[in-house]
């Protein structure tokens, strides 16, 4: 892809971010949360939309599954950092798990 | 599997069983159903979501797809009709179907 | 995408292009071709990867699957014919195939 | 589902199971293992087969991905430990991931 390589983006830059990523917090150097969904086909309905997502951005996020469980990592190796693709990822998770049942309190 | 095979439903007993799945018509022999999604990846969510229930049950729809639209029949094979299994995968299907973005008429 | 909008091909080059795709033919001004896998969860498994490829080519198959049966037709719909989109998508499909179990004969 | 609850497996029994399972290993009281595949359409097709067999089984598993890396964690909550739907489900991820390509050495 013509995609230019994204830039590490600043702690100021990614405080103004998460500020509108409001579940999301930065740890480890890195784009973190942590969704709770209805069940295991919600989780991986998720995980198969957000898989369409990262595949067509050519990024991936870590992210580990059990059951409704499913906890994000986000960080761009290349940048050494968290980038504008991250910020990408993150808000298209944000609405992909917006469809899906979420569990109970 | 242990569990009793399915019983061909009658006219009756499908007609009563429409009542309660709107947007379903029999069609050649077939519960059918047209989806249109938001797009391809809600479309693509909604089947991977509807392939999990369907394998927990054993029993897999005849089902089309291309970008947004999902057309689905559901007969058993084995039982020569719709069955209750039919039934249970149309149901799923609808509340799988709830949980997608659709297309804006 | 900046990518350029894809041109129909000629009856030419889509002979050309099909003699590198032997299990596949122009069906109805398309690229068609019937896939048998072992069983549904081959057949998925093979959707799922193609929905990644078609994703991330934002170029999308028509598809009717039934159990281990996956039939495909290939089309640019803005372009009015088979381009080189439709090859390059088949033949990801022929190559992710390849990783799935097929019916025994 | 009316299947019997699966008892824990003791330690004698867990390593029979693993002579089977060459390339897990009991860690934390949990089956692990990882594989590294090709690349993340493998893996995710290789989740997709899993979550698809993992349904069927009302049983799954902890997991994380990253791009080609799937590490997988297989315990039995309700019976405290490693019972036989675990050995089930870790052998069907190794014949999932045996149709998936590996990443080279």
């Amino acid at each position: 892809m013509s995609t230019p390589r994204p830039v590490k983006l600043n702690e100021t830059e990614i405080a103004t971010a998460l500020s509108k990523l409001p579940d999301w917090r930065l740890q480890g150097g890195k784009l973190h949360r942590e969704y709770k969904f209805a069940d295991f086909v919600a989780a991986f309905g998720f995980m198969t939309g957000a898989a369409l997502v990262a595949q067509a951005l050519d990024h991936h996020p870590e992210w580990f599954n059990v059951w409704n469980t499913v906890r994000v990592d986000l960080a761009t190796h290349d940048a050494g950092g968290v980038t504008a693709l991250d910020l990408k990822l993150a808000h298209s998770m944000e609405e992909l798990a917006g469809r899906q049942p979420r569990a109970e309190k």
